[in-house]
């Protein structure tokens, strides 16, 4: 398997092609699998915003008192508002916000990123990553897109690259059925390698100013498996869900 | 950067010399990263076990007693108990044993398997898989080597593989103090890249009789970045663990 960059993209702006900006840079063969950082996908799709589109609502400045007073930094009660605006459902209020964006991905500030944007304060994941991952795969020699972000997780410390959209594969490796080498059924059952994919890409693309947000995955075999789509939780099976709802955080 | 599987490795036995094995079978350069999967890791430092050497406590009767009230099917009180001497912490107690190894890793039943298992009904982790790491890193031409397991997560449906032992790299790039593109102070700050390598090792390893534990990449740059080695989260800093401790399972 081989995981290298697109060389030489330019700044993504509203309305570029990413598909015509890869293809021009990269012979793609039908089976690679084309992982393509959101942060490049939200520019495309013209996801820039100002705070000043975002005024703040009581339960905004309820939010950003709160994470003040739970960091003692300031907060812009508009970004809470952002936040909320991109949120299905909150699961942490304090001491950062932790949301389920509305198309069902757990993360901080909804993944409203301020990093590498141009042209605007803020940069919002896109509406239906699944969607772009699928619009960019039509516009590509390569049969599988993934779309990517880096978020932070539960129980370990530092981040890494998920799958936020994916089209032309299942989500996941199904083994159940299947057998160990002592003939046993597996222990592990739903492999979920469009996670994987998206961090074997995020190694090569960094999370800085490399301009490397498209990585192409070489010679990825899923194999004669069953697939799943099922990559997001919902409430009634994640108990960490559950626990959080009824949680809160009180400062020291 | 390639990844690829060591060819022929045969079946593990305790008292193996993983590393003795894998440089008989390929060249290795310095800058190779070595992923070895903590089953075959396991079975060299002969962490085979039966459910015989684990008569249950009062406490694993306890626990065995409330899983099968969660989930309606037979628990070993044996297996609670196994998973009792394996754990630092125990975070939920149905409808799973969701705990922290001793090593500080979070995981159900103490990460424990029964698949690829042979000569014992049980396959403890390694010990100290950094230890692990560093033995096997000794004997090799590569200079990294990263000891993986594959396991879920909340907020995601299925598993993926992460790093729970590493050696002669760190756990993490820290992007503290560097810029993005339009010289903002990066959002992401620290790049779990083991999980990540061991996630792009998992992509190759699979999960069934494939019989590839141990795979190499190539070409993986950590780049000129601060390094950090915090990988498992400690309580005070873990939210969720923190709701977790608070919170029990109730059933429907
Ligand atoms: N060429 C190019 N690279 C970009 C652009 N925006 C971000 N990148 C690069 O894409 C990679 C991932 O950026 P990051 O902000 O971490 O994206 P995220 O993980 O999707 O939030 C980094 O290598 C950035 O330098 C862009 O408009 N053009
Ligand atoms: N050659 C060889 N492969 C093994 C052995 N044990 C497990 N494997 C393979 O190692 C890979 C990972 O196995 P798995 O049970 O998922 O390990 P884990 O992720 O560390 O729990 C699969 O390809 C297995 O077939 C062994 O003793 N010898
Ligand atoms: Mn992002
Ligand atoms: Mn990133
Ligand atoms: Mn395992
Ligand atoms: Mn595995």
């Amino acid at each position: 398997m081989k995981v290298f960059a697109v060389p030489d993209l330019p700044e993504i702006s509203p309305g570029d092609s990413l598909a015509t900006l890869v293809a021009e840079r990269v012979d793609l063969r039908p089976d690679d699998v084309v992982c393509v950082a959101s942060t490049v996908v939200s520019k495309a799709e013209d996801r820039i915003a100002d705070l000043s589109a975002f005024p703040a609502s009581p339960r905004a400045r309820e939010l950003a008192a709160g994470l003040e007073r739970a960091t003692g930094d300031e907060k812009d009660p508009r970004f809470a508002q952002a936040v909320l605006a991109e949120s299905a459902d909150l699961l942490m209020e304090a001491p950062f916000l932790l949301t389920e964006t509305r198309f069902g991905h757990v993360t901080v500030n909804a993944g409203i990123d301020r990093s590498n944007v141009r042209g605007g304060d803020l940069l919002l994941l896109p509406e239906d990553p699944t969607e772009s991952a699928a619009r960019i795969e039509a516009g590509l020699d390569a049969d599988r897109v993934v779309v990517t972000d880096t978020c932070g997780r539960p129980f370990r410390h530092g981040q890494r690259g998920v799958a936020i959209g994916w089209a032309g594969m299942p989500a996941a490796r199904d083994w159940r059925g299947e057998r160990d080498r002592e003939g046993r059924e597996l222990g592990v059952t739903v492999q979920a390698v469009v996670d994987e994919l998206a961090a074997a890409a995020n190694l090569v693309a960094g999370e800085g100013a490399g301009g490397t947000p498209v990585v192409v995955v070489r010679d990825f075999e899923f194999g004669d498996h069953g697939g799943s789509d099922a990559l997001f939780r919902d409430v009634e099976g994640d108990f960490v869900r559950q626990a959080l709802h009824e949680w809160s955080f009180e400062a020291e």
